[in-house]
């Protein structure tokens, strides 16, 4: 038994679980499935515009998604995710369980998050980056203010690990690494490793060495290509050529 | 279609969302909103009376609150906020996404919370607190154990940062700080600031001073209005004066 | 409203709440709850049989179990829990609210976990362990990587306090404590406690003596029954002897 309204516009060959809610302002592509106790299109009255879901993309049960959020094909997402109000979302996106975004955020192609991650408002996040579980976003650096329009911005292939603090205003470069339960509070360059809290710069990515194997572990593009097209693959294998010899 | 129990107290101009539950053990106020989803009175045996949530109250989609708690007017939550059994809370909180509170414990007026929160039992809160995302209390000092009732007391105006861990039966001052990913073991005295894993107090939050404007960031009252009545909003500008003033 | 496979196999005396899914692969015990709008036997295609639930188990309200993981008896679960595919759980398991668990994991006989616990792939987990708010496992060393066989053992009474981060591939030995906010990277032997981002390891469990009346908290077996069988505790109650007199 679902609730769904006329208005919305539906794509072809979409799939409904049990007991889902689909408001009026919802666009929903072909081929997708929006599984059980889905809500789509939840209106808190910010929303500039209707939610729009791309083709091929999959939403896991017990999820809520905002109307005026746009995100783009190939949406995969967990169970309970929260998706709120004029996101702009990227293609091949991958939402951990339990993720809660807070809107008004812009996130690019290819990006994946784990589990219980929580983006604050106006974050930047480029493509290619992964987001491990339970990474938060602040966006008030003097708790309460006004001013929530400096989010962080994080950079291509970046890396930021489970249980991260990311600041507000802080810049994360291509490819950094923010180390586990780390409190980032200034700007990483690219290609550095911080950790720790207060979080400290100890080194570039290029030096951390994984134990099995003595090759290099980052750039994590030289070495990992599940779930990336075939070209893009290819152009980072022919920018790696030999990196991983030591 | 709702389960709402006819012996349930229901204020006038109250609306439900879908696939909402009300059990026997609910009051209700006028005027308030109930999302889709929600659990209203869940019973595990060990609540103390009904739950009363007061007027002008907005409870969102997929939270549960159970049957015990007594909560003022004004009422707001995200949704999948968990709420169980015997808090007392004060007039106009706010209580984020994925909060969870365990019970038990007693929460002033115009508290505001963010996502993903966690109270244990026998946690006391007052007036005007601000909790950061994923603040954690304890309340246990040598898990496991028998003795939950030494829960954390937070005096007014106190702000907690993201992700900090408050230990059971410390004491946070008047209008002090707990860094984000602070670990707080021992009392934090009024106006004090403390940061790190293990905490250490580092300063007096007037020593805080915002990189934007070079004015203190701290007492936040004295430069943050929004949200509260006028009346009170008047009194911390007669009490702020020439507090900005380097 | 229920929507209940013909072909899942329910116990007798088993009860449902509202809004309540239950897939084709399911076996129920007898003398189970499943509350409101829990989803039972998900299929994500990866699970390797169905979901079996011991007898007497209580699921709470808006969880989600996949197929393919196999629970004892006397399991207890708080609200909105995931528990994935493959799962291989002993008896009078408690899962605290908003658990995640990622499935392709082994935990014992007696395990306690409170809200918010993640535990990743590839984990195992003995017996009569306690696993506080928000503890988190990882088990991608380099993320991202494609080898996420080498999830972390924790061994029999060991205790993961809040908010600890468990890395891939450590061993926690028995009775060992991984202390608030700790981020584990190297193993920790038995009955040591570990604390802090980097983790030391500061003293023998044996050496945390109680404020309220000088006896040692550690081994907790030796001071804490709740819950556990007579002739377990007896057995416990044996060993102790003299082990709180300082």
């Amino acid at each position: 038994m679902n609730f769904i309204s006329e208005k919305a516009e539906i794509g072809k060959n979409v799939t409904f679980g049990n007991f889902v809610t689909v408001y009026d302002d919802v666009k929903i592509g072909d081929d997708c499935v929006i599984e059980s106790y889905c809500e789509m299109g939840y209106s808190n009255g910010k929303e500039k515009g209707p939610l729009i879901i791309g083709d091929s993309s999959h939403i896991r049960s017990h999820s809520i998604l905002y109307a005026g959020s746009k995100i783009g094909k190939n949406l995969v997402t967990g169970h309970r995710v929260t998706v709120r109000e004029n996101m702009k979302i990227g293609i091949n996106f991958q939402l951990g369980t339990l993720a809660d975004l807070q809107g008004d955020s812009i996130i690019g192609d290819y990006v994946r998050t784990h589990t219980g991650i929580h983006i604050s408002e106006y974050t930047k996040i480029g493509n290619y980056v992964w987001i491990l579980p339970y990474a938060v976003f602040m966006n008030d650096p003097y708790p309460p203010c006004d001013d929530f329009t400096k989010g962080a911005e994080i950079s291509d292939y970046a890396v930021l690990c489970p249980r991260c603090i990311i600041s507000s205003n802080v810049k994360v470069g291509e490819g950094a690494i923010v180390g586990a339960g780390c409190v980032l509070k200034d700007d990483l360059p690219a290609g550095k490793l911080a950790v720790g809290n207060p979080s400290k710069v100890i080194c570039d990515v290029t030096k951390i060495i994984m134990k099995g194997n003595l090759k290099r572990a980052y750039p994590w593009k030289y070495r990992f290509s599940r779930g990336y097209p075939k070209e893009i693959v290819d152009k980072w294998m022919k920018e790696s050529k030999n990196q991983f010899i030591l």
